[in-house]
């Protein structure tokens, strides 16, 4: 099967009109109970049909005694009874016209030689009805606009662009988790588990041609055919932005590997300077894999590396310019228009120099107006702003010193102005960044009960509570706008 | 003055019987109004005397129209009057006995020539009454042991043994209410402010001797004098860990010290080869520098290099292998006995090996159990127990499918149960590393609406949202403990 022929089923994986699970259980404990129960309460659009010989009723879901019952084309099955059985699962379905099957017991190639020849066998016959497989050792597939949750643990993911496949379960659908609880959604997700038959190469080709995807994300233990991959991340690099974590780097990585997904880790090593030079971009630590394709999806890229950096405190200022510098971009001085303009709304005593210092200015309007000046600023081609969300804690407690005089009505407008700021900063910079096509990527301290994620309207927004991943952040979108610019 | 007198001047410093402001106002805009006012609402244990020609009564303070009107010793004051007019004001204090003071104003060295001179005479000033300053240009102290809030901000620190001298007024306090976030909390803090006469190496030698200190924390730009600091800290960091973030590295990050604390940065590059010989800790990250402080209040340093790594789940069990590696650390092969002890809980396909990973076992008591096992296994010299805590989302989900038979009572006594099965493993994990000695240090991913922050008990662990600082937490503590038993 070509690619062209792959990439019809992978459609047919990712938006199936029907799902078919083969092993549904009533039994609470086992997988063929609680992936349905993720189906089902995932909200999946269309048709769910359980297969099991004993039970007649499953999550309130008729259940059919075999797949022969069923009177539809099947489009998606997933295979929740053990290795053993198998075989001859696979075999029925392709009787049925079965496209696509997930497979997600353990106990094939990761375990040991045995394993391993069953799990030959099982593509073979797969192969022969022209079924193709994810897994085995899977913990299943998420697709957003199906909202299908084919998956094992009760992750609820956030709708969204980016595309995801990870050659670890638990890390994944972790990944998943946190990306919800940060406002940061995805489009599609695979565990790829065992590759048998289905690849990395074969999912990334999918996803540079679906137009649900804008960002492809990548969690990799090793490649079973690199240079395969590597045809198909040259095309889609240049197209779609790639985020790649590299786990097994080493040997410590590499022994922990092999007893965990059968990945030759390691082997591939060779291949790392080739994908930076193919445009593959790395993510060095776990959680910089969310920073950067989230950020891939909300910012526009810089046209160079000149930073302009406001902030609400010298040292901040001090830290991101070192930063900055370390990550290889500018720390440009100011134009003399900006200079002039900002002076007339900061004290005397200012910094005169980017970085801007907002030296303890309480008024957020002109917080807002310092940064409107910046990124207007031809000097800059992104802008970096420290400290002004959640600088309303500061500014509540001054608020609350002032009221003496006031009566309760008017205390009350004044606290709802105050907790409204943030909302409203983060609007404004939302509309800066449309306005000028520039990226703005925001440092917003939280400070005691407060926490980032929760103010109204930060999914707009790149928003971190450390400068270090702000800085790392603009620099990957400025290395990602110079690689686009050298093979245009 | 010599070190051991500038010591006891210190000490009126951070345990003052008593807090004199100078400048008190009832202008709420005003440091003069704020600082008291902090100092108030934190609760100080000794007396306050507010200063101020015109008001009677401030913070329902009695207000002196004079320093001279106050029929007592004076022993700290805090100056919040313009800088023109402080030298008259420390020639009043210096008849009045005052030991220590806190000179708010900037407008000093920091801003031009005339500030400068300004600062020269006002030190000069001073010396001839034995006062000692700190700052001009400062946000002023905390410390602990008397609930003294004498700062610009309105942060709520924990009370802790951390002790933290910063050249950033911003950057400090922000790490006060980070702290407080995180259940870290700190005994001491000053903001350096110019040096115009108690220096870095001053708060230094205090903290060393100072019995509420178990760590120290600095936060540098640059030193005015790096060649007496080093001699303190030759001897401190023998004595007690030293953690520092040292920003100014750069040029971009020279020109923003230079604009905001008048410090000379990066003309000391020449001394930070010698600082790690000398055992200062360097903080990466200005997240690291809360992590290292923390870790090494709470854990016990470990032996070796040698990790042992308990996961749940495959991917993360590489990532953390890869890590330690990285960090020079070995993860080092099970005993024998180890892994047939965990055989026993572990399903029949588990890693049989470090990573030791867990297979989605949804069992607490087996994890807890798995523990016990890895740290009492003398293979290893510390332990990082990974996905544990907050399993229990998991967990929650499973038991709401199992409950169909159960009564009402029932249903809430296992929710009950599952709900403090969090705090019961981070208890489990403290009371371990207590029995052995070894350190132990947690990642407990969130998930969703769940703060590791929230989980009771927490403060008396490492844990860490990310692999990435469990490990490199792990490897400060052995590069520690290495520094300690080389100067033995």
């Amino acid at each position: 099967m070509n690619q062209v022929e792959t990439r019809g089923v992978l459609q047919s994986l990712f938006n199936p009109r029907n799902i078919t699970i083969i092993g549904a259980t009533a039994d609470t404990s086992k997988w063929g109970n609680i992936i349905p129960g993720n189906i089902v309460g995932g909200g999946y659009k269309g048709r769910i049909y359980l297969v099991n010989p004993k039970n007649d009723f499953i999550h309130g879901i008729k259940v059919f005694r075999s797949v022969r019952e069923i009177e539809d084309d099947l489009d998606l099955v997933v295979l929740t009874i053990p290795a053993a059985k198998a075989e001859a699962a696979v075999a029925e379905c392709g009787e049925r016209g079965c496209k696509a099957m997930i497979i997600i017991a353990g106990g094939f190639s990761e375990a040991d030689a045995q394993g391993a020849e069953n799990e030959k066998r099982v593509v073979e016959i797969a192969r022969r009805y022209g079924i193709r497989v994810v897994g085995p050792n899977t913990m299943g597939i998420y697709s957003a606009p199906l909202s299908l949750s084919a998956l094992m643990p009760p992750v609820r993911p956030k709708p969204g662009y980016i595309s995801f496949a990870s050659q670890s379960g638990n890390l994944g659908t972790q990944m998943l988790g946190w990306g919800s609880h940060r406002n940061i959604g995805f489009s599609r997700f695979v565990c790829i588990g065992n590759e048998s038959d289905l690849r990395f190469k074969d999912y990334l080709d999918y996803f540079r041609h679906d137009d649900q995807t804008r960002v492809i994300l990548l969690y990799v233990e090793g490649f079973k055919d690199p240079r395969s991959f590597m045809e198909v991340a040259v095309e889609a690099a240049a197209e779609k932005p790639i985020v790649m974590y590299k786990a097994g780097g080493t040997q410590a990585g590499r022994a922990a590997a092999a007893s965990h997904s059968a990945a030759l880790a390691g082997t591939q090593e060779i291949y790392e300077g080739f994908m930076q030079q193919i445009g593959v971009i790395r993510a060095e630590t776990t959680e910089e894999m969310l920073d950067f394709a989230d950020a891939l999806i909300k910012m526009p890229l810089p046209q160079g590396n000149r930073v302009g950096i406001l902030t609400w405190g010298g040292g901040w200022g001090v830290v991101t310019a070192d930063l900055c510098e370390r990550q290889g971009m500018e720390v440009a001085p100011l134009s003399a228009h900006s200079e002039r303009e900002l002076g007339k709304l900061l004290p005397p005593y200012w910094s005169k120099g980017n970085p801007v210092d907002l030296v303890g200015l309480f008024d957020l309007d002109a917080h807002m107006r310092c940064l409107e000046i910046m990124v207007a600023d031809d000097a800059y081609d992104g802008i970096i702003s420290l400290g002004s969300i959640n600088a309303n804690l500061w500014v509540k407690e001054m608020a609350r010193r002032e009221w003496s005089g006031m009566t309760d009505e008017e205390k009350s407008a004044v606290l709802e102005r105050i907790n409204s700021m943030s909302g409203v900063f983060i609007k404004k910079v939302a509309d800066l960044v449309e306005q000028h096509g520039k990226p703005i990527v925001t440092v917003g301290m939280p400070i005691q009960d407060e926490n980032i994620q929760d103010i109204p309207g930060q999914e707009r927004l790149c928003m971190y509570s450390q400068p270090e991943s702000a800085v790392r952040v603009m620099s990957m979108l400025w290395r990602r706008a110079a690689f686009l610019r050298g093979i245009a």
